[in-house]
This record gives structure tokens, C-alpha cells and sequence, in this order.
């Protein structure tokens, strides 16, 4: 028996607190060697778009395997009125191999990127950080501000938004104010949000830095889960320098992947050893913050782990309360 | 929507002349450069069995986007009274990347693992070939004996069987004959397949020789659907050496995994120069059988391609003949 879950049951089953909570302890067991992400298979040619295969498997007690199937078709919209990304996650039993669940990925996709910003937050941001700004006030971006409020047990009170679209950021104002009970401010320019904002979180589909690293505050955390290739990057260089802690969802997907390193590294800014996996914080092997004064920076390209874990979570979940369709096939 | 087949499904879907069709229509884009195999991705631990994930895409007129995602656990028959190997193919819009159908792929599996035998026939074994030697009488083999009987045109008269379960070998004979209509004689060893037979086909889980080169007839065609990893094998090397055509469901992937050709390279028996894509035959760019007295050989690992083809053709079908249950999630 197979489940099927819509999107709509994916909404039902899932919060931010729970995904925080999976995608954590995906960052653990990684670590820990109880995970694995294999590199994924990315194909285009002859198709007009990008599908990436993100297979992974989590040990520990999570025992999740899973693969998600994610495609990103820029002219979809257009051309067919659908989304340009559509996603599905198969979620297998660990102990048999067989599918279990096959789920609506879009949502989880966006909620596990959420969450990896906030376990970052939850490790590296000051305690007594309240106040977030957010580059990019798309669907990914929500998820973000909801996962830095449940990074910092609601204790987020303001959020300052930048989008070169005003309406899309006016719509973001609307729903992030009624969802979360926060103050939302629209920004007038990129550089609005570096002052008086205690964490930043960069979600934008840019390729060149948003902002100048030395205008950002000391004490700053930055979060980056935009940009993923490895001549693209949302963050400059001087924040790079500048900052005393720098993190990645995992270390060597970042290395491969995300510009905001690699092009400081090749700079000679920086060196590969500068950059630890969040997960070596979460066990304790590294020190997270120290001060109330140093800047620190998460940078996450995004990892299978996160789906499996957050898919787990989901199929465990709609199991347990009877919800989505189970089909014999 | 999401178009979902069951094995029941397929099995009404799917006949071996298409499979065949299909299958050497995938080996000819792949050789043309319209199709792509990325290299598949295994997990294991932390689970006890193995799963593969298999994406492809083949363009040309096929335009299929598909991954099959198959899972081989040892464990399962004895533990929770399941099949060994689990599959399902997740079939996407070339054009929009949707995942469009879902279909299980056991069935499929051994389809196009005896299509590719099949196409091997049509163009390497002997015109005046009627009959057959199988190593293994198991569910793979009885697909590899129907391929074999349209790969010839139907012009397969007797099939020796040759299994080292007896019931097993009973019941493949009585299947056979029911099915296609042909002569089928149970062997009481391995040799005795060797005499009086125009092809062998070796579908064992065997990982050495299943028998002596040289006395292998000449003008027979052989073709080896077992044993994929570089260290296993079912030919031995006299007959890679005998044989004066070697070719390959992808020349690519029998050197990474194929131990029938890796170790006479080894050897220094045989150079990868000598051995061809089967692709290359179909396209014209390398002449196939040129006499009645030749042996000629195909080994075949198992690639993305066949599965692809084969689960379009059966996704194309279920559309145009409204079966399977149509899901919107």
C-alpha cells in the first residue's frame, strides 16, 4: 500500500516546529555518520528544463530513506500556467525498500529550507535577537521569517522585508503580520535592512551580493539559502572576512556548490577549514557563538537529508492521524 | 494529475514486441547522443538492503523523462514474506517536468532486461537460428526466452533449460510452452545447453563462468544478462576471445560493472576498442554478424534507458487507453 498525500495534506500534517525539529536532527546524524547524501543527478538536455534526483538516507531513529524528484521549468508559468518548480518526495521503508508514502514535495521543499535557517539561528543568532531582515518576500522567503520566529522561541517581534517587486512584498506584510503577530516593515532599499536588524537572511534568486559587508552590525547572524552555484553568491566577500563563525548545512555540499565560499576561498580570503557543518555545532564538537559582538554566517545549497527528514516526518505523521489517500499499486 | 499503474496494470499494458522496440529505439538515441544515462546512485547503509536510484532521458521522437527507483533486499522474503526486489518508475512531462505517472516496475524490469536480449538476437544471431539454451528457468528467464522468440521473428522453435532447482526449471517449462508455443527441454547439466543450441542466453545470479569456452559452437550468439560487477562473471575468457564481435547494451556502462569483459581487459585478452555499444549496430556505424560461422557476444549490466523507454510506452498507453487510476496530488 501506497499513501498519497496533496499538497493539502502536506499542509495539514506539517509545522514549522516540527520541521525544525527533523531537519536538526538530519544535521546530527549526518555528522554523526548516520546519513548519507549522495551527490545528486542533475538532467536537462534534451528537456527545457532542470530535474535534480536528491536520494538520501538518515539512520539514528529517524530510519528515513527517501528520494525527491524536483523539477525547475522556467517557462512553465507561461507557457503551461504551472509553477516552475514541482516536486515529489518517495518515501521508503528503511527495513524492506518498498514506497511507502509518495507526497507533494513543493511545500516541504520550502519548509526544510525554512527550517535549515532556523536551526542556524537557533545555534549562532544572539539570545536576544528580535528583530530579522529578509532579502526577497517570495514563497520561499514566508518560510524563512516563520522559521527564524520558531528558531528563536517567538521571541521575533520585527521583520524588515526588501523586494524589487512592492506588491509582492505588500502581500508578504500582509500575511507574515496575520500569521505570525510580528511588525512587518517594507524596506526601501537593500540597505534599509542592515540597520537595527538583529539576523539576516538572504532568499533571493540573485547571483552577485546584496549588500556591502561592512555596513553590516556587529553581533549579526546572516542566513543564506539563496544562490547555489559556485561562481553565484549572495553574501560579498567582506562579511566573509569579517565574520568569526562560518557555517554551512553541510560543509562539503557547500564547498561544491555555494559562490558566498568558494569565491572567498579562491580569493585567499578564507580557507576550507574556516567552514564547519552545523551539525558539529549541534553535537558540541564545535563552539557555536561566543559573543555578543561577532558576526556569523549559515550558508545552506540545500540537501537531500533535509527532504527525507522533513518527508519522514510527514508520512509518519499522516499514518498515524488516517490522512491522504492509500492506494494498492 | 498523477496517472497510477499497478503491476496488474502493466501486465495488460505491456507486450514484448513493444518492449523490444522500445528498448533498441533507447540503445539508438543513446548512440545518436539524444539520450542520457547519468550514473546511477546506490544507498545502503544504514538500511539492510540496496536501493538504486535510476533517472534518464531519452529525446529524440520518444521524449521520456523517468526514474526508476528499485530497491534489492535480501532479507525480504524470509522476514516480511515480500519480493526480494521492489520497483517503481516515476514518469515525467518532458515538457513541463511534472510527474505524470507512477507505475510499478517489477514487471518492466524484466521486460526490458530481456528486450535488450532480444534486440541482441535481431541483429547479431544467425538468420536460421531456431533455437535456444538459458541458463536459469526464473521469472528473469522466462522473459528472456520470450524476447529471444521476437528478437527471431518468431521463428524459435526449442528452448533447453538448464536450472539447479529442478521445480523451478518444470515450471518454466510448462509456462513456456503454454505461452509461446515452443519445444522446451530440461537440461541435466550445463554443458548439455552448449550442443545443438544457435543461442545462449546466461540470467544467472552466478558470479563465475557458467561454462567452458571452447566448446561453444561456432556461429552461435550469446547473450549475458547476469552478473554486474566488475569482480563477477558468466562468460569466461576463452569465449571472449573466441567470440569475433563483443558488444554492450552502453559500452560505458559494461566496463564499469561488466566483470564478463572487465576481467579479459584485464587480462589483456580483449581491449575496450573491441568491444561496441549495440547502439552502433542499429545506427549502421558497426556492422554486425558477417558470417555464419562467428560468434558473437552481448552483455548487458542493465541501464536507465531500457526502463525509461519502456515505462513511456506503457505510460502512453494507460493515457490513450484510460487505465489506471488517475490521482490529482
Amino acid at each position: 500500500m501506497v499513501r498519497l498525500l496533496t499538497k493539502e495534506n502536506v499542509t495539514e500534517l506539517l509545522n514549522m516546529p516540527d520541521a525544525l525539529a527533523y531537519v536538526e536532527e538530519a544535521y546530527k546524524q549526518l555528522t554523526l555518520g548516520n546519513a548519507i547524501v549522495p551527490q545528486r543527478i542533475g538532467i536537462t538536455d534534451p528537456a527545457p528544463g532542470l530535474t535534480l534526483i536528491m536520494p538520501g538516507i538518515i539512520g539514528g531513529e529517524m530510519n528515513a530513506l527517501a528520494t525527491k524528484i524536483v523539477s525547475v521549468y522556467k517557462q512553465n508559468p507561461e507557457k503551461y500556467n504551472m509553477p516552475t518548480v514541482l516536486a515529489k518526495i518517495m518515501v521508503q521503508d528503511i527495513n524492506t525498500g518498498d514506497i511507502v508514502g509518495i507526497m507533494d514535495g513543493s511545500l516541504i521543499t520550502a519548509m526544510r529550507t525554512g527550517a535549515a535557517t532556523g536551526v542556524s539561528v537557533k545555534y549562532l543568532a544572539r539570545k536576544n535577537s528580535t528583530s530579522l531582515g529578509i532579502y526577497s518576500a517570495g514563497v520561499q522567503a514566508r518560510k524563512q521569517v516563520s522559521a527564524v520566529y520558531w528558531g528563536l522561541n517567538e521571541k521575533l517581534e520585527r521583520c524588515k522585508v526588501y523586494d524589487l517587486k512592492k506588491y509582492v512584498a505588500e502581500d508578504f506584510k500582509k500575511e507574515i503580520e496575520e500569521e505570525l503577530g510580528i511588525d512587518v516593515e517594507i524596506a526601501n532599499s537593500g540597505d534599509d535592512l542592515l540597520f537595527g536588524t538583529d539576523i539576516i537572511v538572504a532568499a533571493t534568486t540573485s547571483t552577485i551580493p546584496l549588500f556591502s559587508g561592512d555596513r553590516v552590525a556587529e553581533g549579526t547572524h546572516i542566513s543564506s539559502i539563496g544562490a547555489h552555484a559556485p561562481d553565484a553568491r549572495e553574501l560579498d566577500s567582506t562579511i566573509i572576512k569579517r565574520a568569526s563563525l562560518l557555517t554551512a548545512g553541510l560543509k562539503e555540499a557547500c564547498l561544491s556548490e555555494a559562490g558566498d565560499y568558494i569565491i572567498p576561498i579562491n580569493e585567499g580570503i578564507i580557507a576550507e577549514d574556516n567552514i564547519f557543518s552545523i551539525g558539529e555545532i549541534i553535537i558540541g564538537n564545535k563552539q557555536g557563538r561566543t559573543s555578543d559582538s561577532e558576526i556569523t554566517v549559515f550558508k545552506s545549497v540545500g540537501i537531500s537529508a533535509q527532504d527525507v527528514a522533513v518527508g519522514k516526518l510527514v508520512y509518519d505523521r499522516a499514518i498515524k492521524e488516517g490522512i491522504g489517500q492509500e492506494i494498492d499499486f
